[in-house]
């Protein structure tokens, strides 16, 4: 059994007013000096798989046709031995 | 200058419909054997500051006071240098 820890993000390119609207909230709490803000998904993903290339196979696939999109945004993630 | 990668999610007693939705959809994507699914937020934070330390009592802050909510969330980062 693997974890797949999987981050989405939106391209660096593409505007992000969420991630805006957090960084003025976050000025507004008093917590300065904040650059930028840039908002995600992040998804766990627990797959039944012998091996850690096929696991990683799987992943890609889900990534590609189910959770990202592929116009607007990248996926990375970190996959880890779990039970 | 620091970017602190902040995950967001929901603490494993609390129902996940939204996981359960997409566990269902990557059944029937055909990509089989995936055991459970949890959705949760991502944020990068790029933070004006000159120490770690102070970075990280920064991301605490903003995890704590407006990013996560307590009460169903737990919040976990890893701080980068960045320019």
């Amino acid at each position: 059994m693997y974890l797949a820890k999987i981050r989405i993000t939106l391209r660096p390119s593409i505007l992000d007013p969420q991630g805006k609207a957090v960084q003025h909230a976050i000025t507004t709490l008093g917590v300065g000096n904040v650059a930028d803000v840039r908002m995600g998904k992040y998804v766990e993903v627990k797959i039944a798989s012998g091996s850690e290339k096929e696991a990683r196979e799987k992943t890609d696939e889900i990534c590609r046709k189910l959770l990202a999109n592929p116009v607007m945004e990248d996926f990375a993630y970190d996959l880890v031995r779990s039970e």
